[in-house]
């Protein structure tokens, strides 16, 4: 059986506003009801597989887990990279975990955040590879090309292996052409996009990994810690994995290992690397706009737009991008959407949250939203999902109130536990130790309105953690 | 001494999002710190005047007193129309209501929602139409073309009165040219733009009006209350008021009179009639960007922004309109900003409140925004003026929950009155009788909590209500 390593530790901005630091492309619901990580979960389907392994940032992992819970695929296998350091080391990471019991599954790594329309020849090309990777190739899928793209990788391959079109030798790995470049290798016939998605067994990864990359296999194996904690999350130690290079897997094995073969696959694939690449992946109206959300639309033609909330009307615009959220707006020509890494750029220079994080912050029990946000005090909207628990806690410079505005909630202040229900309301003075959880069986909703001197999150001081963020 | 009549009755929906039916465009601040009707009325400073008087629609009557309090112009001059009948018998009854105690003031007609850069000339122009006034004539302002507008009515001018340009007899008002005519009108040198600013003494322009249009006439003075309300509001009978005429006073008493004048006006005006108009008198950046509120520009020219509180991201576009609200957003082209009326009428025919009202509301107590809305409960935060009462109400389907954010209130539940201060709260249940006001010398915040199975703003029985609106 196929083990499925699903990398989700990117952070990418090129689909700001919606993606963030702490919400990053992966786990957005972009093109279609489930995120992009669920997807290729669910994508696996009627596939003969284990239970996937997920590889992504410690700051991550409630999302992850929560993610995997929605569409019932929870996992122990969730394993938390401290920083990011690039492919190689990720998979590295999922590899020696497999191994551990003396195990050697065949893996299939694959990015969390591709779109794949046709599942039904994804999954011929993933049971095309197997036999190859049983017999120690290490397979990538190339991508079969719709264009001449100058933003990606591409593969060359050579002989053909077994039938016709099944796999074929890499010949060569070749990096992002100039457009004359990409021309000709469409025109050959013989290169392919080189997608990301791999598959090896764990053992004969490890091996070639340790033949031209030694000083990632040692970092690796150093780093993984022994024992799972209590909350099923797989660790890697900090301190050891921040020696450990950054290195793709392209660089550190697939280009130098003389078992690299490619097994084309040619199923409607999309990395959806900017707003353009979405805006194409989606489907559009009769004027060519792609619309998600509360949309008014005169005399415009070829836009992308996503709004969260509130309503958009355009006008007279063409080839626009404009995309809504709570905190921050986009808008920006389909022709330049590289840039909007400007934009990042400039808010982290700033110190500004909206790089960062989303007016919405999860939460391993939920997620709270920023309503109103003043000096002297703040609202709060907190979503506490059924069972969740909010941190024993105390704070210095702030008192709360607490208002139930649906669902049940168990409130501990001091050294008395009640339960309060919708319409109800609670206080917790300055330098009281408090909690709170839903008992329910429903999402439990309150408003809390802080108030104090500072209202930070970070004056906080966690006496017990359910989630273990002591 | 003149008596400024401000007419401020336009519920104009060509700077939608910003301006609302219930919010229209004389109200806002488009070109600085004031709105645009208190900049109309601070432009009087240092002409020597009378208290103005103010015509609004009766659903603006607070706003409009609210914006006289905050420029310490407050005044017992508002005159309520019940609805829009244009400008000849909104000056009527400015005029019927100027001579009821015999008197008979040269009338300074303004419109409340015009941009007049250079208010020394502005000056200048008032002083020379003074005597022309006295002398009985009925001056109108004509605004000096700076190019061939097609969008705005001339005026002809025919011989010289007085000295050089200080006035001329009206030879003929013109519609809307098309281009070529407007073209030819700036070669002539004859010609104005009608900016609809007048000045005539109050009973010359009802004489006139009685000889032209006695039917509109006889209308205003049956409409006329007799008594101003508690609320010194000069009131408006609906019945008498819905019989007159829809009329302007261009063609009621202008364009018939032999008595017209114009004094020509070179001051920097505007009417700020579109998005794009308000580019134009706006300050520009280097690249011709127009900016208020928090934006962030890379590769952008020409553009209208403005965002109330989310930061706004533009990137590669040229020559756009963006503008931002709490509930909606416009994306418009700036050449083709006419149409955000094909927006309007979208919202109307579908019920929408994004055409009629902001998510702030604004009371005469003060206001109330929509922060969370959902199905069995929202949210409201509500600030209340130093001074301001709720009426005494109650509500057959919704409970409240009151939190106090800042500031002090005096709440009143059932028989009880007590203080509530910061972070204290009460709730009122379905069916309690209720009233809350600030007896402080701050504004009062507070957050409502409205929980039930009907949350509109409806469902309220007034008992009492301290601005007549029961």
């Amino acid at each position: 059986m196929l083990l499925p390593v699903i990398m989700a530790g990117g952070t990418g901005s090129r689909l700001w506003p919606m993606s963030r630091e702490l919400y990053p492309k992966q786990f957005l619901r972009l093109h279609s009801e489930n995120s992009m990580l669920q997807e290729t979960v669910l994508r696996l389907e009627s596939l003969e597989v284990r239970e996937p392994v997920v590889i992504c940032n410690e700051e991550h992992r409630f999302l992850v887990a929560e993610q995997l819970r929605q569409i019932k695929k929870l996992s122990n296998n969730i394993i938390l990279e401290p920083i990011g350091r690039n492919t190689a080391p990720a998979i590295a990471l999922a590899a020696l975990n497999a191994i551990k019991d003396g195990d050697d599954p065949v893996m299939l790594v694959l990015a969390a955040d591709h779109v794949i329309h046709d599942v039904e020849i994804f999954h011929a090309a993933v049971e095309k590879a197997i036999p190859f990777a049983n017999a120690n190739s290490l397979v990538t899928f190339g991508i079969v090309p719709t264009g001449p793209e100058t933003g990606y990788g591409y593969i060359q391959r050579g002989d053909s292996i077994g039938n016709l079109d099944e796999g074929y030798k890499v010949k060569c790995f070749v990096e992002k052409p100039n457009l004359p470049t990409a021309e000709s290798y469409i025109a050959s016939g013989e290169y392919y996009w080189n997608s990301g998605m791999f598959m090896f067994r764990a053992k004969k990864y490890l091996e070639e990994l340790e033949k031209f990359r030694p000083d990632i296999y040692e970092a690796c194996k150093k780093s993984l810690c022994e024992l799972p904690d209590g909350m099923d999350f797989i660790t890697v130690d900090k301190e050891s994995f921040a020696l450990c290079p950054d290195e793709s897997v392209d660089y550190a094995v697939m280009e130098k290992t003389t078992n690299a073969m490619v097994v084309p696959l040619d199923a409607g694939w999309s990395d959806v690397g900017s707003w353009s690449a979405l805006w194409e992946v989606n489907e559009k109206d009769t004027n060519n706009n792609a619309l998600t959300g509360d949309v008014f639309l005169h005399n415009t033609e070829g836009c992308y737009i996503n709004t969260d909330e509130k309503m958009v009307a355009a006008v007279g615009v063409k080839n626009l991008v404009i995309v809504n959220t709570k905190d921050a707006l986009l808008v920006i020509d389909k022709s330049q959407v590289q840039d909007v890494k400007k934009v990042v750029e400039y808010l982290k220079i700033n110190q500004r949250s909206e790089y960062k994080h989303h007016r919405d912050i999860y939460r391993p029990w939920g997620k709270s939203d920023l309503v109103v946000a003043e000096n002297r005090f703040n609202v709060n909207r907190v979503t506490v999902n059924p069972g969740g628990k909010l941190s024993t806690q105390m704070h210095h410079h702030r008192a709360e109130h607490w208002i139930i505005l649906a669902g049940t909630a168990q409130v501990t202040i001091g050294e008395k536990t009640f339960l309060l229900t919708e319409n109800q309301s609670t206080f917790i003075p300055i330098g009281s130790i408090h909690t709170l959880e839903n008992p329910g069986k429903i999402p439990l909703e309150i408003l809390e309105v802080r108030s104090g001197s500072y209202l930070g999150n970070d004056d906080v001081i966690r006496i017990k953690d359910h989630y273990g963020r002591n």
